[in-house]
């Protein structure tokens, strides 16, 4: 057996017939639980939808990404203090953890598990891709999972063998991102040696022309995540975890 | 080369005193960093504590876990926008990442690149341990780190080679956590099932003793994880989202 390369990853959108068995699905998960977690608390849980409806209903919540309806599974990975809060409760035991602390806790928690899960997958030969979209419309993805009161899903997964092996994305030097002892803000000259490279790429080059944009930035800034959807997505999902009650006030 | 075996993987407490290069380091960082990423927008920053005095600056605002000052390298992962954002400003595009929803999305960026970075530790034998106090004393990290607005210190790991090898930690069973197509929440007889093991324990028949109590879920929310230090730490963390402008009001 090789050893699992993590530098060779890349995100796999595409996916081949083949079936992912429930045992295997469930080996992988276990497996997953390993990755550590607050207190041993363990506070997720995990959605799994496999059927052709429930991946159906759960596309429009993330605006038809073509992902969701060709990946023969989709895991919802949910924030989960409802489950310790019951074993509290039937210990005779106070919890209180509805509010935010517990809720950023639990958020760890279930990325870290997700992450995880991901490498799991990947070091079986599969592919995954994360699909960003699932705090934007949290409210929806509550009311058709049926998610109670402290639970919130912050991650969806698609899950399945590559269709294909498509190009690795770029990323920034690893000097890009690593500061010794103290940040080292950024000067112009460190964000041009940083981010330049992007602006050179061929496939940037396009992608900006295609938007109507002279630089790679204007693409993030007035396509991609704008500040009307950075505004009103922030609103809809405090407003989630206020119903959820992590948050009261 | 074996393939690495994630369902055998344990935390690591203390660390023997062979070093780790910063070549080694940089090299394992640079890997993590083709995890996923939102919109290849890479949004962190790792600060590398390796230096004696760095180490015992931070001890404190870890509440003095020894792991700080015992391992040989301490990284604080941190939400990052302010880098994105100078680019942005140099690129003549007009940024919008001070909100909650931009705070969400790195927060799920830094998370799941830390994760690849524990696991990469470990497949190279190292081992790791997640210090989870990084978003209660955040204010005092920040400080010190000299981390600028639109940062935030989330999760801080400890990395060495390991001293001893530590029993695994017990994790519920995979039953626990899943769900098929939407939650299916959990009765009385459910949580006994997934949680009664716990309580036979023999460790944790001590743990409970020692914490003079009757039941394990009363260590939790009586001693570690209790009402009055999850309010408190729940508005010390708001207020350090309004320090770093990633929440306005």
């Amino acid at each position: 057996m090789e050893k699992f390369n993590f530098s060779n990853r890349r995100t796999i959108r595409k996916y081949s017939d083949k079936e992912i068995s429930d045992e295997k699905l469930y080996e992988m998960l276990e497996t997953a639980s390993h990755a550590s977690t607050t207190g041993n608390m363990q506070l997720y849980s995990v959605i799994i939808s496999k059927d052709k409806e429930e991946k159906e209903l759960l596309s429009p919540l993330h605006f038809n990404q073509p992902m969701i309806k060709g990946a023969p599974v989709v895991l919802t990975f949910c924030v989960d203090f409802n489950r310790f809060t019951k074993w509290c409760e039937y210990s005779d035991a106070i919890p209180a953890y509805d509010n935010f602390h517990s809720f950023i806790s639990a958020a760890l928690d279930t990325t870290i598990v997700a992450q995880q899960f991901c490498s799991i997958a990947e070091s079986e030969g599969m592919g995954i891709c994360y699909i960003g979209t699932t705090t934007y419309n949290a409210n929806g993805i509550i009311d058709l999972l049926k998610l109670p009161k402290l639970t919130v899903p912050i991650i969806t997964i698609t899950l399945g063998y590559p269709a294909d092996v498509p190009e690795m994305s770029d990323r920034i030097s690893v000097n890009g991102f690593i500061h010794k002892g103290k940040y080292n803000d950024y000067s112009k000259n460190d964000i041009y040696n940083i981010y330049g490279y992007k602006e050179e790429m061929q496939e940037n080059k396009k992608y900006i022309a295609e938007n109507n944009k002279t630089k790679l930035a204007q693409v993030f800034t007035d396509v991609r995540y704008t500040k009307e959807n950075n505004i009103h997505f922030s609103k809809e999902f405090m407003n989630v975890l206020k119903r959820q009650e992590f948050i009261n006030e």
